[in-house]
């Protein structure tokens, strides 16, 4: 191909919840926020709803104190240009690109460590699935709170009362709200933010959830989400683990250890290490990590930014 | 870069109409609707509001009738996956790849002949523009109706009763309404399809304008675009020249033959040859055309298909 020399770029997808990658193992790229916003941009630019730069700890300063325990820094931002701490489906999109470009060996179960702003994660091959472990995590309610299975209220729009909630923190803060059956779950308006009380400080991604059957492989739950400053999205990896954690919590005594997380994109399959409820330093994410293609920016649009 | 093989791609847009390219000189490539609704998949493809396949006319027996006077097709599919006969910023697009690509040479001022499901069109490099003669063209409602500026009634949402409009034919059908300043433009709810008096029998493209002042470089218009079976949308390349032919319908005796068409999503140039006001075989529409990326699909991507 007559393909003039341009900045390396790929996309790839994880349940849906999209990705712009930037390859820069020598941290020599400057990455703005207008370059990320123009990226995003999901008609003049290649869309997603985040940028994730490939760059190796050694390259960059924010990751030097990482780098005796992980040759790789994700650099994640929203798609605003903002900096966020993590994404748990942007990490598992980030390992299967690390995987294709030969820079990570995942064989043989091999786990990867990755540098990320909440810290080094640890990444691994499952069949198909890519599991990243994202911990930690705990109910703030506490054991009292957990007992009544809510600490906060939830105004959903649609819903005629604000719905009990209980709060979980991922490295983020979320709050899960159990629906009675799935037509509650459809029929729950999600273009605007639920109201929450006590009122979060910074905000608070809501997942409203349907809890299904039991399997042998483990439980089962219908979900939707609301993340703070973006809206309704198809997915959200953190969620999808602060769902699974609230809802072991409503199960009562010895809950399923699997959990099969149904969202709009796809289906992520959430485990947690047996018998805690209220905190952990162990919870992994599971699920595809796509990459659909990958090539250069073209010079003349990147001369327009 | 170590890229594996696979179907070579491209990403452009001309003002945020945007399109996957798939250059397939040969003819090789099966292009079917799974595969175009994949690619225009904006989380789990790459995203656009159409594909653009590049064949030359030899290699394609669709197009061979038109292989004497040209030595491109455009092959252009909805998101949906359906062929369709024309796109105005589409064909603006294909020409800028083929440019890249040193498929075609606009330099000095040389036309380029693309084969299109609507015929042979003529297009050109004006400066930063590309330009596509759209003609040929007609008003319907002829010169009565033109006389009374209007030959239908639309249904606006949030407008308290129908609109007046003019039907313009660019080889798709059109309506175009007048309202009387930018605030009542802004406050149009295009969220559902205007009704259209008399009713059309396979969908109209909606097109609300507002004229502006007329300057040295020709007449101002602001548009917004209501495309049958899509929605709202950024641009719409035959709703500008809808538009434009349907305001000098409006301005009376030697209406101006250069129009500026501001959309969500950029500024597009119509010209009209001077004199012509009900019917023509040339209109050219003009404007920005932006590659973004090229590359490859991943083959594991395709394989999901």
């Amino acid at each position: 191909m007559n393909v003039e020399p341009g900045l390396a770029v790929a996309k790839g997808h994880g349940t849906e919840n999209d990705f712009v990658l930037l390859p820069d193992p020598e941290g020599r790229l400057g990455l703005d926020k207008a370059l990320v916003a123009a990226l995003c941009d999901r008609r003049a630019g290649l869309g997603g709803d985040g940028v994730l730069r490939l760059v190796r700890c050694s390259a960059e300063p924010e990751a030097a104190p990482m780098a005796a325990d992980a040759e790789w820094f994700m650099d994640y931002r929203n798609a605003d240009g903002s900096a966020a701490q993590l994404c748990g489906n942007g990490l598992r999109v980030f390992v299967a690109y690390l995987e294709r470009r030969g820079w990570a060996d995942l064989s043989g179960g091999r786990e990867l460590a990755v540098a990320t702003r909440a810290g080094v994660k640890r990444v691994r091959r499952d069949g198909g699935l890519i599991a990243a472990d994202l911990g930690p995590w705990f109910i703030p309610a506490g054991a009292e709170g957990a007992a009544a299975g809510e600490d906060a209220l939830v105004g959903v729009r649609g819903e005629p009362v604000p719905l009990p909630g209980l709060s979980v923190d991922v490295g983020n803060p979320h709050v899960v709200v159990a629906l009675r059956d799935v037509e509650q779950l459809v029929a729950a308006d999600l273009t605007r933010a639920p109201l929450v009380d006590p009122e979060p400080v910074q905000g608070i991604n809501v997942e409203l959830v349907v809890p299904g059957p039991v399997g042998p492989d483990g439980a089962h739950l219908a979900m939707r989400v609301h993340e703070r400053g973006v809206g309704e999205t198809r997915s959200c990896g953190t969620g999808a683990v602060a769902a699974a954690l609230a809802a072991r919590v409503w199960a009562g005594a010895d809950p399923p250890s699997t959990w099969w997380i149904g969202v709009p994109g796809g289906r992520l399959r959430v485990r947690v290490p047996d018998g805690l409820v209220l905190a952990g330093s162990r919870v992994e994410l599971a699920g595809p990590a796509v990459i659909v293609a990958e090539g250069r920016l073209a010079p003349e649009w990147l001369a327009l930014l």
